[in-house]
């Protein structure tokens, strides 16, 4: 029997040691454990052939299938991610802005761990390895809750994990798996506010707005992009090409690729049918407002819907709009807030278009796909905030750190 | 007929617009408010009779009314506030970190306002024009919802505000008041995800429950304070005394008020019934553990659920505690994390303290009533935050912005 609260309490417990910890122990665990990942690759993958055997039997989609996989390669792909992120300089204990008041107090903003993040997520058994190695590199415990079609890979990753803490006198209860993969139990564990500080959903749209609607943790939105390039009247056509075609069809999976593209209408005669070509070129469907179709007649007509999708697949919305402040509505009306994107040569419209559009990451004359942690030089990223709380963007070591007032005194009173 | 989901969508039509606006012009219209609300006087006061009548019939206590009163001098307090929030600097615009990338992208993270913010408080009116002046200086838009006992007057001032915007040429809709106060409206605010950014609470535990337990928007917590005094081994008595009475005694009823009383067994003979002695004069009730009976026979008994207990009276809560370990392990379990103080001359254990101690702020020889944001240095403060996400402890100008990333490229694709 899975008893969530226990599991969260034993988490909160362990929280107040490992924040403690020093930076230089927390990166001799980290190589640990990337070093015993490779010594246990066979009972890794042993683990993961029966979640692999069990999504066979039930008919699963290969792209579900792929997503499960652990082999070689991907083991090894862990083990960097966990080198890298044991070199990452340690956020904690950071002192900012101490000020001395003028009744002699000092003052300090302290940077501190958040304590017992929850980490809510689906297939991929990486995402084990990977988000609970930067929230335990920044102080916190874990209290990890994957899918069940992957719950016997996570199993082995966190005993692997949990040994490899153990082996450099870390107490393992910092990570928790609950292996009771209910729904009941995700509710019940996303109640647990005197245990849990933060609540990260890691996956899909219904996963997310499941979180959202259930939690009484406050959550951090990560991961929906629905990611505009607008192409402004002075663009220069080649880099406006080049940036549309990699934003779209480099990977169009992930959420800082390009769903909809907006070209403003001086410019559409002279490169829409071009940019069209090449995008049909690399099997994308197109899917255009009235106006496009003048330049491709047998496009397929755009619908409402299109405008707020993320597809996450060879296609994309195109719209002709009238001039920047067009497009400036349009995206702060249909955008998920992630990365949007202006190709153009005229000055004050890349300022003005700095300036007004709401979202994460808002780029000039540059590929939405620079969305990401590693671009951002931070190192490694738990997931990119498209809400406006406590951090918006690629969330990386620091982001998953809060801090406290630390004052100084010699006896003031008020 | 109120129709919240308009009057938040009118909020985000118009926190577009604030966002923009300079500093000068938003400094003019806060002053031209300040001078409004003297000028309006005899409009405000009219319409705050009406609450107060309406609050006598229906037999309401006399703090409930004291509350709710609105005079000269409040008025005047609300005018000297918004003076105060004019001359505090613009966090808007500040671009942090700017760095450039191996590739030639110039990465930055730009401060802007959160965008639109609710704030659910109850009976006192000043709440109105304090807390949305510090939400428009940091370019925010604002819906409103006060108490029903307050209606009359927040009307007023709401139309002062407004007024005020409206002369300085800026769209009065960047705040808006929910007249309707039924609790059937107050809810579906909670669910405009999409209109508000942000909730916070202002007001008693029960308020900040529901809005925790049913907004699915965001929510910062503010003020419930259960602030703890430690006297350690090596304290200063004299300070030990100051510090307490002044924490305890001053303003029992704010939330930086201090609630729990610990003293470290060794000290607790040479200093415990002198302090009990100076907090009855100040007509404090004692509510001891065990050992505390020793000093003072007469003792009521503390219960577990006096540790847990913000009295905001006067009343406090005692215990004699083996050492620091026992002190902090006690505060960790029962405080809400505001602030709490140690009292020592003991380098080690001031620094243990500060280290171990996971509250908002945390202090030195110095009384808890300074976690305050003009006390800060803030200049204003819109509540203390409780929670560790986004803000930790006195939110001024600063704590109700967010940030974007804005990148500058010259063709970059990945």
């Amino acid at each position: 029997m899975t008893d969530i609260k226990s599991i969260c309490r034993k988490a909160k417990t362990a929280s107040s040691e490992i924040a403690k910890c020093s930076s230089a122990k927390k990166e001799e665990a980290i190589d640990r454990i990337a070093r015993k990942l490779l010594e246990e690759k066979e009972y890794i993958l042993e683990n993961n052939k029966i979640d692999l055997q069990n999504a066979r039997q039930q008919n699963k989609p290969a792209a579900f299938i792929d997503r499960l996989v652990l082999d070689d390669k991907r083991i090894e792909s862990m083990c960097s991610g966990l080198k890298m992120v044991a070199q990452l300089p340690d956020p904690i204990g950071k002192v900012d802005g101490m000020i001395k008041r003028p009744n002699g107090l000092y003052i300090g903003k302290k940077r501190i761990p958040l304590g017992v993040i929850g980490i809510i997520y689906e297939s991929r058994p990486n995402v084990t390895i990977d988000a609970s190695s930067l929230c335990f590199k920044a102080g916190n415990a874990v209290v990890l809750r994957g899918g069940s079609e992957a719950i016997n890979s996570n199993k082995a990753l966190v005993k692997i994990f949990r040994d490899g803490l153990q082996e450099t006198g870390i107490s393992p209860e910092v990570i928790q798996l609950v292996e009771n993969t209910s729904r009941a139990v995700v509710l019940e564990m996303m109640k647990e506010r005197d245990f849990i500080d933060v609540l990260i959903p890691r996956g899909g749209k219904s996963l997310i707005s499941a979180v959202v609607n259930n939690s009484l943790i406050p959550v951090i939105e990560t991961g929906e992009g629905n990611c505009h390039i607008f192409i402004d009247k002075d663009a220069d056509k080649k880099m406006a090409e080049e940036i549309v075609v990699n934003a779209k069809t480099t990977r169009p999976a992930v959420c800082n690729a390009a769903e909809s593209l907006l070209v403003s209408a001086d410019i559409a005669p002279k490169i829409l049918v071009r940019i069209i070509k090449k995008l049909q070129d690399h099997n994308v469907e197109i899917r255009g407002c009235e106006k496009v179709k003048k330049y491709y007649p047998n496009c397929r007509l755009a619908t409402e819907d299109d405008w707020y999708t993320e597809y996450l697949d060879y296609i994309i919305a195109v719209k002709v709009v009238q001039d920047i402040d067009e497009a400036i509505k349009h995206i702060n009306k249909y955008s998920t807030h992630h990365s949007e994107v202006i190709v153009t040569n005229n000055y004050q419209n890349a300022q003005k278009f700095l300036e007004e559009i709401d979202s994460a990451a808002v780029f000039v004359n540059a590929s939405s796909r620079f969305t990401d942690g590693a671009e951002f030089g931070m190192g490694a990223e738990i997931g990119i905030s498209t809400q406006k709380l406590h951090a918006r963007g690629p969330m990386g070591v620091n982001e998953l750190t809060t801090y406290k007032y630390i004052i100084y005194g010699n006896g003031q009173i008020r």
